[in-house]
C-alpha cells in the first residue's frame, strides 16, 4: 500500500494534528475533521468527495467524515481511520495537512467501462494501480466491479485485468521449475483438499509452497482448517526455509502483498456477492503469478447449489482460465468436480481437520468422498512432473497416501509451522450442540451447499474453531424419520439459537426417491 | 424515512445502549459497535454486513463499523452516526438491541438487474422501497445506478422506476389546476431563469409553487440565490398559505420529503457525476408529480460543455421526458436551449442574484441574454394557460416584466417569504479578488461551463455568498490583449489562491477569430 510523495509546487495550508481514531472502516480510508475546524470552513470540501493528506513525506487519499463532537476529533486535528492512519506511518499528534484531492487519474477509462467501452491493457494498468492505491472509493470500486461484471469482459481484457493485477504487487520467484499449486474456484463446503494434496506432491518431492486464504463468507477456508493444527501466520523468510526443506507448506498467504488490488476489490464483490467469470480469473491467476507458481491445477466443481451449475458454464469458464493462464506463461490443468454436496463430513474448521487427519491416517471411517477427489487431484498434479507418465499419477498419489507418506510429510509440515496439539479421536467441539432429524422415510436426494454453509457460520464457524455441522449422511443415503441427518455445534447459546432458526427456514437436505437423486455431472 | 415495527417473534439479545456519535456519514446509517462488546464477538457479525437496530418500536438498519475507542462508544453501548440516530427518534442511553439484517428483499431484482435483465414494475417497487427505508447499502445502491447506466433502462422501466420514486414519499395535492413548474436538466453557470419566470407566470395569475434545491457540485442552485434576497427554508403549512396568497414561492424543497428515493441515488451518482438519460428523467419527473404540478416546462441546454452535448441527444432525451410524463398523467413542453456558455453575467449567490434584480428593474445594463431566455421560458409557460393563444406568450411575458408587475410579484413573494436587505448597485461581494486577462487579441469562441463552474466553486461558492465569477465578456465578443475577462471573488485567501491555481490550468476560455465561433446548435 504505497503512499507517493507529494509534489512540490503544491499549495500547504497551515498543518493539523494527527490523529488515531480506532474505527475499522474495513479497508476505506476515512479521515474525520470537525466541523468547526478553520481548514474545512475555509475549503468548502465538497461532501462525499476524497480529501489528499499529507504527512510524514507520504501522501494518501481518505473519504472524508465530518464530526461535531470534539471528544472525537478537536477543531485543530484530523482523525484517520484505523488503515489510514497506519498507511502514514506516523505517531499521534504529528502534524499533517489536507486540500481536496484530485480525481484518480484512470477515472475516464472507469467512465468509459461504465459506458460500456472495452478498455486497453494500459486503462487496465491505470484502474488497477489506482485501485491497489487505495485511491477509489467504495462507490468507484463497485461502479468497476458492476461495469466489468455487466458488460462482460472479453478474454483479452479478462488477460489485461489479470496482468495489471499481478504486476502491482510483490511477486515471489523461486528460482526452481516446476512450482506447483492447487486451487479451487469454491462454495463447496468441507473440500478441504489441499491438505492431503499439498503433503502428496511434496513428499513426491514437487515444490508446493501452498498458502490459502482464511474464510470470509464461507464456514472455513484451508487457512482456517490448517490452524486448528499448527500455526499459519508464518514470516515470509521463515516460510522460504520450510519450503525449500520440506518442499512444500500450508500457510496463510496475508491479506494484500501479492495481488493488493484483488484485496480491495474483494471489499466490494464480496457484500454484492458478486463473482462474474472475469473477475474470478483475475483474481485467482493474478495471485498465483505474482506468488511464483509456474502450474497450476485448478478445480471446479458443478452442482446445483454449487458456484458453478451447468456442465456448459464450467466449460466456458475451464477454456478463459486455459486463455488467460496461456497469455501469463502459467500452465494451468482444469478438473471439473462433482459439487452437488459438501466434501468430506465437517463444516467447520476442528471437524475439517478431524476429517483431514482420519484420510491421512488411513483411518477406514475416513470420508472416501474427500479421500477420493483429493487422490484424483493429487494423481493430476503429480502429473505436472515431466517423469511421470500421463495416468499414473493416481496410482503413485494413493502409493504415498496408503504408505503413510503423505502422514509424515504432514507432519513435518506442521512441526516446521509450528504444532498444535490435536487429538482427531477427540476433536474438540464446541460445547452446545443439536441434532437435525429426517421428518420421513426417504434417499438423501439433495443437499443444499449454500444453506449448510449458513448454518454452519451462524453457529460459529470459523471464529469458533469448534462449531460447525457434521453431516451425519451423504447423497444416497437411504435414512428413517427421526433419525439424524447432521449435528450442528455451537459455543454459545445465541449463536445455537441463530443456527437452528435457519434450519427451521430449510434444512438443507430433500429426501425423495433413489431415482431422484439429481445426476453426477461428470466423472471428476 | 420510516422505521417498520419489528417482528414480534425475533430474538432479542442482551439490549444495549444506544449513542450518538456526532459523525456526519452523509445519508448512510453506521452503527458503532466496540470490539469487545459481548454482543458482537458472540454474534460474529460479517464484516460489511449489515446490521438492523431496533429500539423504540421502530427498527432500522446500518452498517457496522467496529470501535477500539472506549471514548466512542463503550463496550455496553451502541453508537449511532447522526442520521441513524435521529431516525429512531430516542435519547442517548435508550435501550435497544442489535442482529444481523435479513438482506432487503429487492436484492434478487438487483442481481437481475446487474446481469442485465429488464425488470418489472413490482421489482422496481420494491427496489425504490428498499432504498428510500435506506435498506441498502452504498455499494448495493452504486451496483442499481450502475447497472441501470450501462445497460440502459427501456422506455417503459423509466416509467416504472419514475412512477415507483413518486410513490415512496410525500405527496402534494394543491386542489387547482393547472398547478405548474419549470425545470432545467443544470450543468450551465448562472441560469436563474426560475427567479424570472415564476414571478412573471404567478404575476399572470397562475398557481407556481416553486421548491427548488440547493447547489450539491454547482457553485450555485436556485435555493442558494434566492436566499440571498429571503428566507427560502420556510415550513410547509406557511408555504402553502404563501403560495394561495401570492399564486407563486421560490422556497428550498427540502432534501427528502418529495421522493425520498431520490435523494439516497443522489448521494451516489454524484460523487461518480453518473447522469444517465434514465435516472435524470425518473429524479425530475418523480418529484414534480409528488410536488403536485400539473404542467411542467422543461429546459434542455445543448453546448460543448452542457450535459448534453448535441441535437440528436438532446431529441432523445426530449422524447424520453415526453413519454414519462404522459405515462404519468404529467403535461409537459420541451425547449432546447442554448448551453454554450453560462447565462447572465454572475456565477455565484450573490453575483447571480444580482443578475436577476437587475433585469427585474429593467436596468439597461442588465445581462440581456438572461432576459431573453427567461421571456422566451416565461412566454411558453403561460401558454399552459387555456385561455393564452398559441403564439402569444411571449408578448404577454415581456408586458408584464416591462411593465414592472414581476418586480412587484418578487418583491410581494420575498416580502412574505422573509425579506433580506441587498442593494443589486452595491452587492455585497466577498472582498478579496483577482481578474483574468485576455493573453491575446482575439474573439471570444469558448467558455468552458465545467471550468467556470469549478472556478467559482473553488472560490467559496455557495458556502460563501458573495464569492464566484464575474463575467464581463460572453461568446463573440472582440477583446484585447490584457484586458479583463472575467473577476473571481473569493472570502479567504485559501479559495482564491485554489480558485487561482484552477485559472492558471486552464482560465474557461477559447479566443479564436469570429468565423471560429461554435454554431448555435438551435434557436430558444
Amino acid at each position: 500500500m504505497p503512499a507517493t510523495p507529494p509534489k512540490s509546487s503544491e499549495t500547504q495550508p497551515a498543518p493539523l494534528k494527527l490523529r488515531r481514531v480506532a474505527i475499522d472502516t474495513y479497508r476505506e480510508n476515512v479521515a474525520y475533521l470537525h466541523r468547526d475546524c478553520a481548514i474545512y470552513r475555509a475549503e468548502g470540501f465538497q461532501a462525499l468527495s476524497k480529501v489528499e493528506v499529507r504527512a510524514n513525506g507520504r501522501r494518501i487519499l481518505a473519504s472524508l467524515n465530518v464530526v461535531d463532537d470534539g471528544c472525537i476529533v478537536a477543531v485543530d486535528e484530523l482523525g484517520l481511520s484505523e488503515d489510514a492512519f497506519a498507511l502514514l506511518g506516523v505517531a499521534d499528534g504529528h502534524p499533517a495537512s489536507i486540500s481536496q484531492a484530485e480525481p484518480p487519474a484512470s477515472i475516464p477509462a472507469l467512465h468509459r467501462k461504465i459506458a460500456g467501452e472495452r478498455l486497453t491493457r494500459e486503462d487496465f494498468r491505470g484502474i488497477v494501480r489506482d485501485i491497489a492505491e487505495h485511491r477509489y472509493s467504495k462507490i468507484e470500486l463497485t461502479a468497476f466491479v458492476v461495469a466489468c461484471n455487466q458488460g462482460e469482459l472479453d478474454r483479452e481484457e479478462v488477460y489485461f485485468l489479470s496482468d495489471a493485477m499481478a504486476m502491482v504487487g510483490r511477486r515471489l520467484d523461486w528460482h526452481e521449475h516446476p512450482v506447483v499449486d492447487k486451487h479451487c474456484i469454491g462454495g463447496i463446503p468441507g473440500n478441504r483438499t489441499s491438505m492431503l494434496v499439498v503433503p502428496i506432491a511434496a513428499a513426491h518431492g514437487m515444490l508446493c509452497p501452498k498458502t490459502s486464504s482464511r474464510a470470509i463468507t464461507s464456514p472455513a477456508g484451508t487457512a482456517d482448517t490448517m490452524e486448528v493444527l499448527a500455526n499459519v501466520e508464518i514470516p515470509f523468510a521463515r516460510l522460504e526455509e520450510i519450503v525449500r526443506e520440506h518442499r512444500g507448506c500450508l500457510a496463510w498467504g496475508g491479506t494484500s502483498d501479492l495481488s493488493p488490488a484483488d484485496d480491495v476489490l474483494i471489499s466490494v464483490e464480496r457484500p454484492l456477492s458478486i463473482d462474474s467469470p472475469g473477475q474470478m480469473v483475475a483474481s485467482i491467476l493474478s495471485k498465483k503469478v505474482a506468488a511464483g507458481s509456474t502450474h497450476l491445477l485448478l478445480d471446479i466443481p458443478v452442482g446445483p447449489t454449487a458456484k458453478v451449475r451447468s456442465m456448459p458454464e464450467a466449460q466456458r469458464l475451464r477454456k478463459l482460465f486455459e486463455f488467460v493462464s496461456g497469455r501469463m506463461g502459467l500452465a494451468i490443468d482444469v478438473l471439473i468436480s462433482d459439487g452437488r454436496q459438501p466434501v468430506g463430513n465437517g463444516i467447520g474448521p476442528v471437524l475439517e481437520a478431524r476429517d483431514v487427519l482420519q484420510v491421512l491416517q488411513n483411518d477406514p471411517a475416513a470420508p472416501q468422498d474427500l479421500r477420493q477427489k483429493s487422490l484424483r487431484l493429487a494423481g493430476r498434479m503429480l502429473e505436472f512432473d515431466p517423469d511421470v507418465r500421463g495416468g499414473d499419477g493416481y496410482a503413485i498419489a494413493r502409493d504415498i497416501l496408503d504408505s503413510g507418506r503423505a502422514l509424515a510429510k504432514m507432519h513435518a509440515i506442521m512441526q516446521a509451522q509450528g504444532l498444535r496439539s490435536f487429538d482427531w479421536r477427540q476433536p474438540p467441539l464446541a460445547p452446545l450442540s443439536f441434532e437435525v432429524c429426517a421428518p420421513q422415510d426417504g434417499v438423501v436426494i439433495g443437499i443444499d451447499n449454500l444453506q449448510l454453509a449458513r448454518i454452519a457460520r451462524l453457529a460459529g464457524a470459523p471464529k469458533v474453531q469448534g462449531a460447525g455441522v457434521d453431516l451425519l449422511h451423504k447423497l444416497g443415503a437411504a435414512v428413517s424419520q427421526g433419525q439424524p441427518l447432521y449435528r450442528v455445534y455451537a459455543a454459545y447459546a445465541a449463536d445455537l439459537e441463530f443456527a437452528r432458526q435457519a434450519c427451521l427456514r430449510s434444512n438443507g437436505f430433500t429426501l425423495g426417491r433413489a431415482e431422484e437423486l439429481a445426476p453426477l455431472f461428470v466423472e471428476c
